[in-house]
């Protein structure tokens, strides 16, 4: 797999540490790169990351054979639209957006037919917390997952050619419907992005705020790490995932509500019997688990 | 600080990570160790944690100068009910118990007044997921915090020798009043703990559970790690605490209910506020924060 030219729009984290892999792999010839403000491309530039800034997305994708789509969700709408608009025949589109329903539909609203045709969406499960093109290295994606989610309209051969790409940064691809996608990232990353931000939301809103988080100990660090995530990125991902997440914040209130009915009714066998089910789970996802507690086990 | 024979009730994880680095510090003589299970206090022998199992609580205090009570809260009736019958003149106690509450009521229930007044309550927050023996450390303790919550009965000076010995650890030792001390665990250990545990049942009773878990990413594996903990002490922890566990059970149903709304109304506004508002605490908590996320950032 070889792409002779690929347009980054974005050339933050995502963006930057696809193009450094791919470098690295020797499977890009140029890179392009366009980020809406000119110190993050400059930036780009100067780290490596790509070979060279262009002053808008027409500029950025022309010649390229490979478009990655790796600004915020909300930005996609507007580059969408310019896309439309520039986008050399036989290039190649694909995004790293977490919501993919959301960027299918603006998708549909902006690209022409042939063009949809040539978008395959995709989502990197991987990330840091820090973002911007300092943040970006070659191994972000390397024993990563990404989720292709074609579309009916995509050639079979395309699909292939964009797996073939993450394939090389050594992800592992696979493939879901968009629906599928949007219900199974609610219930793993959203609900618990939600949750931890609302945890830590719950104990900044007590009186002696400052005290409890005194003894806040390793169990609450990792607990909340996930709420140290960018704000603007998840308040597009809870809107842009609405409905998924809504119906999962439901069903995660139904589940705390049976655990709180069972401590107060002073159930032990039940609560036993919860919480061993809950570890067995747990601990059968990730056998290797020992770190560092935050309570006596002896 | 030097305790000439410290007898150890419970010789797992808790009691024996004090033994051993007690004796490193060499601030101990002997150490005696009492379990309910031979094979624990052989194991505690083997391993070097103690110099001496006893057979019953009775022959473990016997000439000891401080009493370490490191079994599972539950177990604390029975022990302090025998340890009534038999605690040597002079000799202090302190525990490892996560609630203090129910500890201390147990105390007054079985101890005598004179005895009761050479016990110093006391939390170590420390721990690791696996337990027994075989996962004790010496460093367990260093730079972790160690809550006293002293009793009014208390001398001033046997507070201080139970804190000298915490210190000679290497711990960091507080002193909170028992129901505050409750109340804080609850909010920073218990609640995270029961939404933890929550979380995981959540995911385990949607239908497709296998494969909403097989894309689970690293936010997940944090958000969930505390909900691999032991859930017999877990059990105990919601019985013991109980009511500051539901009071801040339905504190964070309100919050999650609160950015529920903010997601279902639309409201981009409020939601980037809501989230930015809990980033900035966390980040606050936390200033070295960076590490793997599992959704893009650029």
């Amino acid at each position: 797999m070889r792409i002779e030219r690929l347009a980054l729009i974005g050339t933050g984290l995502i963006g930057g540490s696809l193009a450094l892999a791919l470098r690295e792999q020797g499977a890009v010839g140029e890179v392009v790169g366009y980020s809406r403000r000119l110190d993050t491309r400059l930036a780009a530039q100067r780290l490596g990351l790509i070979d060279r800034p262009a002053d808008s997305i027409a500029e950025a994708v022309a010649g390229a054979d490979m478009v990655f789509l790796a600004t915020p969700v909300t930005a996609m709408d507007a580059v969408l639209e310019e896309l439309a608009g520039c986008l050399p025949e036989g290039a190649l589109i694909t995004d790293g957006g977490s919501v993919k329903g959301a960027v299918v539909e603006r998708a549909r609203t902006h690209l022409a037919p042939e063009q949809l045709a040539r978008f395959v969406p995709g989502h990197p499960i991987a990330g840091r917390e820090r973002s911007g093109p300092e943040a970006a290295t070659a191994d972000l994606y390397r024993d990563h997952r990404v989720i292709l989610t074609p579309l009916p309209e995509n050639a079979a051969e395309d699909v292939a050619r964009v797996e073939a790409m993450w394939q090389a940064v050594g992800a592992r691809v696979e493939r879901l419907d968009v629906a599928h996608h949007d219900h199974v990232l609610a219930a793993t990353s959203h609900l618990p992005h939600a949750a931890a931000f609302a945890m830590v939301s719950a104990l900044t809103r007590l009186a002696e705020r400052y005290e409890v988080f005194r003894y806040a100990a390793g169990g609450f660090r990792d607990f909340t790490r996930i709420a140290s995530s960018d704000p603007v990125m998840w308040r597009d991902i809870c809107l842009d995932n609405r409905d998924e997440i809504l119906g999962l914040m439901d069903h995660y209130r139904d589940e705390l509500d049976c655990l709180r009915d069972l401590i107060a009714e002073r159930d032990g066998e039940g609560l036993e019997r919860y919480l061993t089910e809950a570890k067995d789970v747990r601990d059968a996802l990730y056998p290797a688990a020992d770190v560092e507690g935050d309570e006596p086990g002896a």
